[in-house]
C-alpha cells in the first residue's frame, strides 16, 4: 500500500474515532458537573494503567495500555451498557460490539487492522493476565469514582454494600488480587460513612 | 512504603487527574456539537501514537503513548494555552506548567513521581526523536480536526494557509516528515475548497 493510502486510511479510523467523546457514561465525574464519556473516561484507565500496573504480576503494561485505549470504541456504534441495568441483552450487545469492532478496524490498512483487533479480541475474551488486569481497571475506575461522588451510580441505584461487593470484586479480585484488597477497604468506608450520615 | 500507602497516593493522583476532563479547549469535537476537553484530546492522542508510529524512524510507540497520555495534566493547575492567541505571557505560564507538574507528580509515590515528572519534562523540552513525535501529533490533531469541521479555531481567528502552514509545518515536519507531506496536502486540499465556496 502507497504512503498516502496508507495514511488516508489511518486518518479515517481517528476521525471516526472522535464519535467516543460524545457516547456518555453512566459514572459522573469527580466534580459532579456531568457524566464521563467514554473517551475521557478510556484516557483516564490508561492512567491507572500507567499508575497501578506495578501491583499486576506478569503484565505487560504497554499492552494493557493498549488495551484499554481502544477497548470501548465499539461503543461508538453499539453504544455503553451499564453494569446496574437489568435486562439488558447480553447476546445481542455481544453481536453489536463484534461488528462494531469489524467495521472499525476494517478502516485500517489490513495488517494494522488485524492487529488491534486482535488486542480488542483478547480483552474480550479476558483471560490473558493482561487482559484480566484491564478488566480490573475497568471495574475499578468507576467504582472509585462511586467512593468520591456519594455513591454516584450506587445511590441511583439503590445498590447496597453486598451488591457492589458482587459487581465488581471478581472481576478486580481476578485482574489483581492486591489491587481489589484496597478497593474492598475503600468500599467499606463509603458504605459506612453512608450508614452513619443516614 | 507500606502497599496501602502507595496504593492511596497512586489514587490520589487519578482522581486528581479527573479534572483534566474539565479542561475546554479550543478545538471543536468533528460534530460540531462543542468544543473537546483535554482528557478526551489526550485519549485521542494516544490513538494517533498507536496508529501512526510506524511512520516516526527511531521511536518507542508506547514511551510516546505514554508522553501524550501525560503531556496535558498540568493543565489542571495551568490552564489550556491556545496556539493563535497572541499576547500570552510564555514565560509566565510555563513557569505555571512547572509549578503543576511539580505538586502534581508530587502526589505520587516519591520514585514513581519522579519516573513520570522526567517523562513530562523530556515533552516539555522536545529534544528526544519520541518528544519530537509527540510534539509533531499534538500539532496534527487540532489540524486535522480543523481540516474536518470548516476549519475550527481557523475561521474563527480568521487564519490564512500560509499561517497554518508556519504555525504547524515546523514541529510536525521536525517529528516527522512523512506525516507533514501529507498533511500539507490536507491543508491545501481545504483552503482550495474553501476558496471555491467562496
Amino acid at each position: 500500500m502507497a504512503m498516502a493510502d496508507t495514511v488516508s486510511r489511518q486518518l479515517a479510523f481517528l476521525a471516526e474515532l472522535d464519535q467516543l467523546k460524545s457516547v456518555i457514561r453512566q459514572s459522573p465525574l469527580i466534580n459532579r458537573t456531568r457524566k464521563e464519556n467514554s473517551a475521557e473516561h478510556s484516557w483516564h484507565l490508561a492512567m491507572f494503567a500507567l499508575v497501578l500496573g506495578e501491583h499486576a504480576e506478569g503484565v505487560d503494561t504497554h499492552r494493557v495500555v493498549q488495551m484499554l485505549l481502544l477497548h470501548d470504541i465499539v461503543e461508538i456504534d453499539a453504544g455503553d451498557a451499564p453494569i446496574h441495568l437489568a435486562g439488558t441483552d447480553m447476546a445481542a450487545l455481544e453481536r453489536a460490539e463484534r461488528q462494531a469492532a469489524n467495521r472499525l478496524f476494517g478502516l485500517l490498512p489490513p495488517d494494522q487492522g488485524r492487529k488491534l483487533h486482535a488486542i480488542w479480541l483478547e480483552f474480550e475474551a479476558a483471560e490473558t493476565p493482561d487482559a484480566r488486569f484491564a478488566k480490573a481497571l475497568d471495574r475499578l475506575q468507576p467504582l472509585f469514582l462511586n467512593t468520591l461522588t456519594g455513591g454516584g451510580t450506587w445511590t441511583e441505584n439503590g445498590v447496597t454494600e453486598q451488591q457492589v461487593v458482587d459487581r465488581y470484586g471478581p472481576t478486580i479480585e481476578r485482574g489483581c488480587p492486591a489491587l481489589w484488597a484496597e478497593a474492598r477497604k475503600l468500599v467499606s468506608r463509603y458504605f459506612a460513612e453512608r450508614e452513619r450520615a443516614a
